[in-house]
């Protein structure tokens, strides 16, 4: 669920979801150290045993968020079938996994320390990252059955996908600590900016036909700093 | 001063020299939370308040760090002069580059929380952060003079040296996180697989004429995992 859909949806949630979705603007917002379960409570009206009662500690609501960021994400990157994919496509997956990186934010950022006290995560997280991997594959190995990148031996292809995620995975902390960007300023357009070193990984492989159309939409992306 | 030479300089060094290398190992091996002044002072046989004289706090110790890890990347990145690039050249870079990572793997870990604690971290960073990014782009322009890289833009060295700091950066992170490393299994030799992915990024601007030899050099860092 995208916290673009909150307000429609708040209504019509449970006790559950609502600490989730609470859980989750609050992380964000503050950082996740700064935020207890009491925190939480409070803000969304209820008792502290309410909220015991759906989850035992924060790491439990920490596990059932990153149970969303993961369907969200593997929702995300499955390809149409039945179709070729398009360049408008592939950023079109680019903009999910940035909305998907914003609206999750402070779960990368402590994700060492959560995967160390959680092993549940860890394994999950892990899966996860491997199950991305091999969607990536797939779509770079469908761009170019669409004749838009040029082909790569299997190997090459998983090179690169392992490329675009430590990039994409890396991109936030970079605009914190090397970009000096300070924490509260960075907005979503901001992290988008990630789209252009993304793309300038497959600059090289797109074919002729449809390179400067890939060219024109990467530079909206250009980053400012 | 690389980790290796301790043994060497041990005899010669001043208390404060030695209580920022007895830091270093200790925050390496059991990670800088788990590691108290107390910890370092008792380490080295000295009292507290010795410790005290020379550091106020953890703060001042692990900036004191950050200033020796950035005097020896300057160091590593700095090109040779009065000779061409050679390919060899390039992969001493690689390997100096993950050697200072190795070296000092606590700092990068807790890094937002590090410089978010201190002001003169954060800016001290940021300068790092993008001296390192014009040494690269130096380096990048070195060896297009050398043909071993294909002329580029200087906007496409740009965007390529900061892809391939983010690979570098977060390197290690992916090791423990994704690749489900434990923290205490993962070796020099798997840290350096990360030139692997790095080289990867160069290779469609490699000259037809170097090619097949930066091929067999990449070779040696194929990740086992």
């Amino acid at each position: 669920m995208a916290p673009q859909e909150h307000g429609d949806k708040s209504k019509q949630m449970n006790t559950k979801e609502k600490i989730i979705l609470a859980s989750l603007d609050l992380f964000n917002e503050n950082g996740e150290r700064n935020v207890t379960t009491n925190h939480i409570a409070a803000h969304l009206g209820i008792s502290p045993g309410n909220l015991y009662y759906h989850f035992r500690n924060k790491t439990d609501i920490i596990y059932e968020i990153f149970l969303q960021y993961q369907m969200l994400v593997d929702h995300y990157l499955q390809a149409p079938t039945g179709r070729q994919l398009t360049v408008e496509d592939q950023f079109a997956y680019l903009e999910a996994v940035f909305d998907g990186l914003w609206s999750y934010r402070f779960f990368h950022r402590e994700l060492e320390h959560y995967l160390e006290s959680d092993p549940r995560l860890r394994d999950g997280y892990q899966s996860f990252t491997q199950r991305c991997l091999e969607s990536i594959c797939s779509i770079l190995e469908r761009l170019e059955k669409a004749s838009i990148l040029k082909p790569q031996s299997e190997d090459d292809r998983r090179t690169f996908a392992l490329n675009a995620w430590l990039i994409v995975t890396s991109w936030m902390s970079y605009l914190k600590t090397a970009a000096g960007s300070d924490a509260h300023l960075i907005r979503k357009e901001t992290l988008k900016q990630g789209i252009y070193q993304v793309v300038s990984l497959e600059l090289p492989f797109v074919n002729e036909s449809v390179l400067d159309k890939v060219q024109r939409l990467r530079q909206a992306y250009r980053p400012s700093i």
